[in-house]
């Protein structure tokens, strides 16, 4: 179970810093950082462990990544203003590293569940998207879920790919997990869009 | 238990396709679609799941359903735009139904824990306005439950009539969908409204 | 157990009285106004139970709190305007009682269960808060949780005093509630602020 323990902590960490970013580009206080980082890192968690079955008070199990996540947060509330020239780079970053790695362990579970494969690419998608979404939701935002630039399309090979069993090692998961943020990041930089189709809104 | 898989069925069919014109109506791109259909027709049950005390990972036991929701929604995608010259009227109707079919359900449910009539009240609203509430925060729209024309007091006649045990027959539940159908469909077409009290906001 | 149960009723009866005044606020019909009422009362209770892990199906058993709640709320809705002078303090006092009461109540429980006093922050402050963000994000506002004043810190001191077994006897409960009721109402009253920091948004 390395493996999954790692991707719960990589995950954790990046959602928690995307979202002190978010919360500071709406200059909410440090309450507000503490509690949009901690929903962000650990809402992910708790959507993977409410939709999966593992009970939610398991979520109180991990002082560790409470302490980690708390001192990394407190850390970005007070660094120097040089260090956010490229913030709003390192925010999508942070993001896309959350959502990749909870994408490949709601996968991984699924697989070891024997879920069937659509329940491995929903299980991807949705353990992936938690956290961002309530972040979003909180700080009144459009969900960068339905954004205009590919998000939630990149967790779909994940899912297939671990859910089918064509991946189930250790380094298998890091591939994917690696190819999910560069393809994330690729999508912001050119803007690369699925095909939409539009109804007049009532 | 057939009514309860069919209403289940039903349910979530018509909350997908409502899904599915929301997102075209905000212009999402195809992977948008599916996101906010399949959330808005296993929201509901995930929301009834987790309020009625079904463990939630039986959300993952419904391939059928998974398959049936994605061809309805992938052809809906593709449906030629003529089909859509009354679309705004499909999509309540499409509300409606997924409204009626997870309130009866919701209802006969707390009926046959032998919940209090408060509880069934509650379990009906709940149950069928749950689905319509997630769609409606993810599009970033003002929720339908609380919508001008009446919405989610025609649930509360489900609830008496189930709750109290005057109705337990697939019959009876059948009259209470086609009941609350029409009477949410009457209600938008003549904008009926109930007494509102306004205090100025703060 | 009476402490529980005691700040579970008074908890439970400021958020309805809250959630009734945002519906008004927002010119909510009547049924708009018992759903804002009763997804803020029992909301912040269900929100404890997923996070506590005691089962989300005990929500049901309170009919005595349900009956309550809706004569509270029927009440409010038909007071005569006179009494709604002072409005605003009173739905911002309610809410304050809510958050407190929940608060106390979350921290007691995370004591007993043996959690660790991190556990025991985190606990108080989504138990207090629970209710609250449910009724903002469906009024489409802001959460009061991020607001300007200073909201969710004040959660802070019954996690460690109640977390860290300093105070474990009713009469310190009710004195952390009146200090947490004062605080709150002292800053709206004077804007008190916490240090805040912006990055310009995306």
């Amino acid at each position: 179970m390395i493996s999954w323990e790692l991707l719960n902590i990589i995950g954790t960490i990046a959602f928690a810093l995307s979202g002190v970013i978010v919360a500071m580009e709406e200059r909410y206080d440090i309450i507000g950082v503490y509690i949009l980082g901690f929903v962000t890192a650990f809402g992910g968690g708790a959507v993977r462990n409410l939709l999966i079955g593992v009970p939610v008070s398991a979520l109180w199990d991990q002082e560790l990544l409470f302490t980690i996540a708390f001192l990394l947060m407190t850390g970005a509330f007070f660094l120097p203003q040089v260090w956010f020239r490229h913030w709003t780079r390192w925010g999508v970053l942070f993001d896309a590293v959350g959502l990749a790695a909870f994408a490949v362990q709601g996968a991984i579970f699924a697989a070891q569940m024997d879920l069937p494969l659509s329940a491995a690419i929903a299980a991807a998608a949705l353990t992936g998207a938690g956290g961002g979404i309530i972040r979003d939701l909180l700080a009144g935002r459009r969900p960068l879920v339905l954004s205009r630039d590919i998000y939630v399309a990149w967790t779909v090979p994940a899912g297939l790919l671990i859910g089918s069993g064509l991946v189930d090692q250790f380094f298998g998961y890091v591939l994917i997990l690696g190819g999910i943020v560069s393809l994330r990041m690729l999508s912001v930089y050119y803007n690369w869009q699925l095909p939409r189709r539009q109804l007049p809104s009532s």
